[in-house]
């Protein structure tokens, strides 16, 4: 086995190398077109003065209007200040251009969305606040990306309140919404009712708080988030205040205890930590037909081969080489297409499950390896869009 | 006379009408696409993850590299608070997209900048400040425009001072620069030369201040600026602090007065204020061969026909339907195409007069009716370009 995983290795394409000479050579990733060239007269006096001054007055007197005659009826800034990049942790801005860059490759290849990268210089959550309410007239969203917990909580919760147009922190709600639904599937194979299936989140952080709050809005009843000192609990002293409100909203028997006592005999975990913190001990002490998400990336909490050894029933990582892969791609470019043409106001909690439904309905029968769709399933975007209402 | 006029303007293309109808259609002018598709499982391997993890990781180590592997290599974050537009007026951010949006097209299709709209919700200088510096991370530049009269020029030379990128506010330097332009090759069609030609120019705003110092630093001697109280000399007071300076720049007579004084016997007269400043007495008060440049737009300080029945030798306008038009995109995308491509850290006093110069060497026979190139002729943009180092 070893061997034959080596030998894989070695005959996978070096992805980073490609990446490297392809980035240098088209010199960043992204290109800003007009959408009529200014060959004539007329293109350049309707695109321009003077015409275009009967189009900034029409605005100035209709405001709303802007939706209609300017580029915030279709474009979506994608946010970062660089702390929180992929698995490569605070890398800052700068470094984080590339990954917004493909965020937005990806928003217009899938969506048709003009996607902006505003990366910051600044970590602080009040100057990220103050950054992004002032530079929103320009955009029909808000796309917030690989920002550090916990402050990506009060970043967007405030941002939310403040603005008149969606705001999403996709590390957060993008990752839950891809996790239902991938485990809507994996409970029908498994046979069981998801709302009774008792469901351990290993990591709290971004993504495993938005994880454990969908998954109780969604109505299952027994969730436990455990971070790096065991499982939260409102008998844990010194909790930060979002884990404290963690503590009262999932872990319904108050159990205490570490990852082991957490995992053991439940139906479901859910890994967003690091590498390594699932064995097949663990696994092996859940209940029948265990449902291991392993989502760290690229190195998951436990390698698919080792947890299915164990007696996982049904696997899914972060990568794309294995199967059932959880990919944000999958919900984000859908999610911001349904609220800009719909224009809502916010990504709400019944459209976030809603749009679960749609990526679990997608897959026609589920199986082990297929419990969620590819980015390339044909209709993908407009079922997650046609949800956002 | 009269009845041509009318005639001609009856049969003029209905310009804002046709825009509305265009902007409407378009949805907004602009879009952002990649520069490579995703379509296979190299695509999105090498333009997102896992690749683009490793160009994430050299970015962070070697941040100068920004400039080759991301879109820093070739955008301009073009900035309005929404507060001077066009002639408009402070109509606010989300009335001023259409303009910039206009820019970045110009941008695009000139010079093949990557030009972003960014309108802020926002008219504190201070704030712009902070705005502008904690977004600079994604862009190779900062284009500012439409801002106000005089806090625009404290955002302008702050900025300048604590960013590594050039800054540049279009409706200051870009107009000085053309102007420049334009006096250099109306001192041939009026034999006289530049340096000794005595310069009027009315209005003291954004405009106003930075032609008259561009003028002064190309070593034209007597400049006189004249805002709504009068000439601006040392011996006025109460002025605020910039008009303080300009009165110690220009004005080496000292002399007091309003704008007919200001005017009577000089060679050139350039209007930066409004409809109407300029009065046919006043063209003819001035020395022999008068150049004069009424740049209000659209409702020039006088109407050229008013002009030359008065005695002006030549004359410019803001306008593209009379000839010599001062228009800002002769030189802003080639300013920062060489900019960015040069990776200057400033657009500096010297870059600007070498622009001035490089834009009046395009007109190889300057006339009354040719001292300024148009947009559209060839070589505009990699003329500027190469003197920007």
């Amino acid at each position: 086995m070893l061997k034959r995983a080596s030998k894989k290795r070695l005959t996978r394409p070096d992805y980073n190398a490609l990446a490297l000479a392809l980035h240098k050579k088209l010199g960043g990733k992204l290109e800003v077109i007009s959408k009529r060239r200014l060959k004539t007269k007329t293109d350049w006096s309707t695109m321009y003065t003077p015409g275009v001054g009967a189009v900034s007055s029409y605005v100035a007197k209709h405001p709303k209007s802007a939706r209609e005659y300017t580029m915030k009826k279709n474009s979506v800034a994608v946010v970062s200040d660089g702390s929180a990049v992929l698995g490569l942790g605070n890398i800052g801005p700068l470094a984080a251009l590339p990954v917004m860059e493909g965020k937005c490759a990806i928003f217009k290849e899938m969506a048709g969305i003009d996607g902006v990268p505003i990366v910051l210089a600044t970590q602080d959550p009040d100057e990220i606040v103050e950054t992004v309410r002032r530079i929103a007239p320009t955009f029909g969203a808000i796309n917030l990306e690989d920002i550090k917990a916990p402050y990506c909580f009060e970043v967007e919760e405030r941002l939310k309140k403040e603005l008149d147009i969606p705001v999403m922190h996709d590390d957060q709600h993008g990752t839950a919404i891809v996790v239902l639904a991938g485990l809507i599937n994996a409970a029908k194979v498994v046979e069981k009712n998801i709302k009774k299936m008792k469901v351990a989140i290993i990591g709290a952080g971004a993504a495993g708080r938005a994880i454990a709050l969908l998954l109780v809005s969604y109505g299952v009843k027994d969730v436990v988030v455990v971070d790096s000192q065991g499982i939260i609990s409102t008998k844990r002293k010194g909790l930060v205040s979002y884990k404290k409100e963690l503590a009262t909203l999932t872990n319904p028997q108050n159990v205490v205890g570490d990852a082991t006592t957490a995992i053991a005999g439940r139906d479901v975990v859910v890994g967003v930590s690091g590498p390594g913190t699932l064995t097949q001990a663990h696994v092996a002490s859940m209940a029948e037909k265990p449902i291991v998400f392993a989502l760290a990336n690229p190195v998951p909490e436990i390698l698919p081969d080792e947890a299915r050894r164990a007696g996982a029933y049904v696997v899914a990582t972060g990568r794309s080489d294995f199967p059932n892969q959880v990919n944000n791609a999958l919900v984000y470019p859908g999610i911001f297409r349904g609220a800009l043409d719909r224009n809502v106001p916010a990504i709400t909690e019944p459209m976030k499950r809603a749009a679960a439904e749609a990526v679990a309905a997608l897959v026609m029968h589920p199986t082990r390896t297929e419990i969620i769709p590819k980015v390339t399933t044909r209709g993908l975007v407009a079922a997650v869009a046609k949800v956002i209402r």
